[in-house]
C-alpha cells in the first residue's frame, strides 16, 4: 500500500501512483515547518542529491547504446513509440526526432541541439529577469573543488562522494591534491563567503551562477539525469535564520511561478522528507511535477542550509551588537532536467507539445502549392505573415523548402511541438485569409479556416491564440495530476499512525 | 631590433614596442590571403592556442599569492599602485579594488565576482545577437572528452596536450578510458558533426557554444589567462574551401565591430603567423590590441580549419554530384580575456575606466548633504532623477548609503570606472539641475554644472554625453596605439629581405 502526506514529500512518487484513481485533490499549501512525528520517513527515497529525485526508472546503459543507434536511423523514417506503449521509449524517440538532445562518446553525457538549447534559452531568460529582480547577482565560481573541501562537512561528503568525477592529472603532472569537478558549488562558495563577509554588512550576499555541474550517476536519461548538466545555483548568506528561511521559500515561489506561468506544469510545492533533504541542508524545498506516466520529476529545489556550512568552513560575521556569528545560508537550483519535464508533461503521440511561452517556434508557416505559377504568390503572401508576426514580436518560421510535401511539414512541426501551424494555399491568398491549426486540438476540431491575414486581425488573433494554448496546456495538465494524486492523509497524527511497510 | 610586418602578425607584440615612437600609422586592413615569403618566421611565438598569445610575462604564482593577500587587505585601504611605477601590479591592484575577480583556491583559477561578470555579460548580450543574426545557433556539447580523440588530430594534440586536465576516476572508480576536460570542443565537435552531416543539404551548419574551458597553464593572471575561462566558441562546416573562408573572415569581423563599436578597443586585425596558428588550423586570423603597457593582447581568434579535423574524423557529406568530400571547417572564439583588455585599455591611474556601451553601471548618483533638514530633500530628488534615467534605459545608480562621504564615494566610484557621475546638493535641488561629471576627463574640466533635472533635458544630456564618452575612449585609444606602432616594412618582399635574427 502506497501512502501519502501533504506535510513531508518524499512521498509524492507514491502521490501519483499509477494504480491510484482517486479523486481527492492535493493540498493548496503543502508547507509546513516542522512536524511532530518523530518516526522515521517511512518511505524509502531514492538519494540525497538536489538532481536525483525523479521516481521514473531511467534506462541502462545498454537501452541507451541501442537507442543511439535507433536514433540515428529514425532522422529518416522518424517513427516514434507510442506513449502509451512504453512512456521510456516514447521519451526517447521524441528527443532524437524533435533533435532535442542526442548521446555525448562520454557514457551518460548529452549533446544538447540547437532546438532543445533554444528551449533552455527560453527557461534561463526567464529566471535570470527574475533572480535579478529579486535582488541577486550572476557571478562565476571555478569548477575545480580541492577534494579537502568536500569533506568538510560530513552530510555532504556522504552524499556527494559516490558520484564525483576527479581530476588527478595537469599539466602532464600527478597532482598533489586531487581535484573535484563541481557535483554543486556550496563548499566553493563558502571558502569565498568566508573571505567576502566580514560585517553585518556585508550581508545579505545573494548571488547565483549559470554553470554545467559533474555528477557520476550510473543510471542517466537524456535532460533528466546526465552526468554533466546545465543549472543555475543560486547561493545566498544572511544574518538570521529567520531570513535564511525567508530566502527559501521566496526562491521555491520564484520556480513555483514559472512552473505555473510559464512551463505549464501545475508542480506540487512542498517539502522533502529528511532522507531527501539536501546533503548538507536543513531543509529542503522541492517542486515536483506529474509527468505522462503518472510518475513524479523533481523539478526545482530550495535548500535552508541553517549554519551547516558556515560552521564547516568557519563563515562568519561580526553582528550589529559587535559579536561573532556563524552566517545562516541557502541554496537552490534548476537544471536543464526541466527540458525534460517539459516533454514528458504535454508531449503525446504525435511528439512535442511545447508551451508556448518556451517555445523556440511559436508559429510555423506551411505554404501550399500545385502548380509553379500558385508559386509565388503563395511565398509572397506567406513571407508578409511571417513579417507581420515576427514584427509584432512573435517567434515564427517559414518552411519554404520545396523538397518536402505539406503533409510531411504538418507532421514535422506536429512532432517538434509548434503551438500554431498557418497554412497559406492559392485560394488563401485570392481571399486574403489563412488556415490555422493549433497543435493541442488534433485534427478538424483544432482547425479554423478563413482568418483574415490583415495585419492587426492576424497578430490578434495569434497572440490570443497563443494565451490560449497555454492556459490550456496548464488545464489539461492540472486536471491529469488531480486525477491521479491520491491524498491519503490529512494530519501529522494521521501520518504518525500509518503502519511503516 | 624588433622587427614587422604588415601581412603576418606574429609581430604585433613587437609592433606594439615600448621603446618606439614612430608616428606611422597601421594599415588600415592587414589581410593578405597568401605571401610568397617562404622563410620560417623569423619571430619566436610564445605558444599554440587560441588563448595564448598575450604578449606580456604574467605573474609568477608566488606573486599570486602575495597579491590575494593584498587584495584583502586593500579592501579597506583602497590603495591602487600608480600603473605608471608597475602596470603589472596596477592590474592586479584594480581587480582586486573594483571587486572584478578574486583568487579561486586551485593555483591559477579565478572567482569571477558580479562587478566583472556584469562586463562579461554585457559582452554576451551583444555577440550572442549578432551570432543569431548571422545565422548561428547555440547548443552544448559535453565537457569530457575522451582522450583517444584528442590524439586523432596530429597537431592539435601536440598543441593541448601539454596543458590538459584530466578526469582518471568516476564514480570512485578508476576508469578505463581517461577523459580531456575539454581545452578546446573541435574533436566533440567533429565527432558529432560526423553523425548529423550525410549530405550537402545538411550544410552549411553554423553553430555556437558558451562554455568554459580549462587549460593547465603555468603561468596564469586574472581574466588574462586562467586554469579555467568563460568563452563562446563557434564552430562551423560548409561544402567549399571558400565558403569557410569567408565564415571565418566574416566572424572575425563581428569581433572587430565589437572591438571597436563596443569595447572602444581599436584593434589590428590580422593573420597568425605559422608558429600562432591554432593547433588545427590551417589559417587563424586575429584580433590583437594595445594594452596600456604598449604590449599586445590576443582579443579574439577565428580559424580556417581546411579539411584538417574532417579528416581525423572523417566528416564527410554527399556532394551535389553525389560525391563523398570531407567537409571545410572553421571555428572561432572570444573569452573572458576580454575583460582584462578593457582593463589594460582604457584603466588608468584612478582605477578602471569602463567604455559607456559594456559599463554595469554608466551613471551613478551621489546625493550630498551637511544638515539633517537637506537630506530628504535631497534624496527625494536624487530618487527621482534616478527613476528618469532608469526609464530612458540608462544603467544608474544612486550611491545613498550614509556610512560614507560624499568625496569617499567620488573615489569609490571612479576607481570602479563608472562613466558619468550625477552629484545633487541642496542647492542644486533648489535650482532644479545637477552637476554631472565624467570619468575621463579629470577635475574640473570634466565637471558641468546646472545641468536641469528637467526629464527630456537630463536624457537627452547623459545619453548625448555617454555617446560622448564611448566616442573619446576609443579616439583616445586609438591615437596611443597609433603613437607606438612602428611599421618597418610594408611589402613581403621587404619582409624576406629582413635579417632573420
Amino acid at each position: 500500500m502506497v501512502v501519502v502526506a501533504s506535510l513531508r514529500l518524499p512521498s509524492l512518487t507514491s502521490l501519483f501512483s499509477a494504480s491510484s484513481r482517486s479523486s481527492h485533490r492535493a493540498p493548496a499549501a503543502l508547507f509546513r515547518r516542522r512536524h511532530s512525528c518523530r518516526r522515521q520517513p517511512f518511505l524509502a527515497a531514492a538519494k540525497f542529491s538536489a538532481q536525483s529525485a525523479a521516481s521514473s526508472p531511467p534506462e541502462t546503459t545498454e537501452e541507451l547504446a541501442v537507442n543511439q543507434k535507433k536514433s540515428s536511423k529514425t532522422n529518416q523514417d522518424r517513427v516514434i513509440t507510442p506513449r502509451s506503449q512504453d512512456f521510456n521509449a516514447w521519451y526517447l524517440d521524441v528527443i532524437a526526432n524533435a533533435e532535442l538532445a542526442d548521446y555525448g562518446p562520454v557514457r551518460g553525457t548529452m549533446v544538447i541541439r540547437p532546438y532543445g538549447y533554444a528551449i533552455w534559452e527560453a527557461i534561463q531568460d526567464y529566471l535570470n529577469v527574475k533572480f535579478k529582480e529579486t535582488g541577486h547577482s550572476n557571478m562565476y565560481f571555478p569548477q575545480f573543488i580541492p577534494y579537502s573541501f568536500i569533506e568538510k562537512e560530513a552530510s555532504h561528503v556522504e552524499g556527494f562522494s559516490p558520484e564525483l568525477a576527479v581530476v588527478t592529472i595537469g599539466g602532464g603532472k600527478e597532482l598533489e591534491e586531487k581535484l573535484v569537478v563541481r557535483p554543486t558549488s556550496e563548499t566553493i562558495v563558502n571558502h569565498m563567503f568566508t573571505q567576502w563577509i566580514h560585517s553585518y554588512r556585508d550581508l545579505p550576499l545573494l548571488i547565483n551562477q549559470w554553470a554545467n555541474v559533474t555528477r557520476w550517476e550510473m543510471r542517466t536519461k537524456p535532460f533528466v539525469r546526465t552526468l554533466e548538466f546545465l543549472w543555475q545555483e543560486g547561493h545566498t548568506a544572511h544574518a538570521t535564520p529567520e531570513e535564511a528561511e525567508e530566502e527559501a521559500m521566496k526562491m521555491i515561489d520564484v520556480y513555483t511561478k514559472f512552473a505555473y506561468e510559464e512551463a505549464a506544469i501545475p508542480v506540487v510545492v512542498g517539502r522533502k522528507s529528511r532522507e531527501e533533504t539536501f546533503a548538507g541542508a536543513v531543509r529542503t524545498y522541492t517542486i515536483e511535477a506529474m509527468m505522462g506516466d503518472r510518475k513524479a520529476l523533481q523539478a526545482g529545489t530550495s535548500h535552508n542550509l541553517g549554519q551547516n556550512f558556515s560552521r564547516a568552513f568557519d563563515t562568519q560575521f561580526m553582528d550589529e551588537n559587535g559579536q561573532r556569528q556563524h552566517i545562516w545560508q541557502t541554496s537552490w537550483a534548476v537544471s536543464t532536467r526541466f527540458v525534460g519535464g517539459i516533454i514528458m508533461t504535454h508531449g503525446d503521440d504525435a511528439g512535442l507539445m511545447l508551451p508556448p511561452k518556451l517555445a523556440p517556434v511559436q508559429v510555423v508557416i506551411v505554404p501550399i502549392w500545385k502548380k509553379d505559377d500558385e508559386k509565388v504568390g503563395v511565398l509572397n503572401a506567406a513571407s508578409s505573415v511571417k513579417e507581420v508576426l515576427h514584427s509584432a514580436g512573435v517567434k515564427v518560421k517559414l518552411d519554404d523548402s520545396d523538397t518536402r510535401t505539406p503533409g510531411w511539414k504538418f507532421n514535422f512541426w506536429e512532432m517538434k511541438g509548434v503551438p500554431i501551424r498557418i497554412e497559406i494555399g492559392p485560394r488563401d491568398v485570392a481571399s486574403g485569409s489563412v488556415v490555422i491549426s493549433r497543435r493541442d486540438v488534433p485534427g478538424k476540431q483544432g482547425k479554423v479556416f478563413g482568418i483574415s491575414m490583415e495585419p492587426s486581425t492576424l497578430v490578434g488573433y495569434v497572440k490570443d491564440k497563443l494565451d490560449e494554448i497555454q492556459a490550456s496546456l496548464l488545464a489539461k495538465a492540472t486536471s491529469f495530476r488531480d486525477r491521479y494524486i491520491l491524498v491519503l492523509v490529512s494530519s501529522t497524527e494521521q501520518l504518525c499512525d500509518l503502519p511503516s511497510d
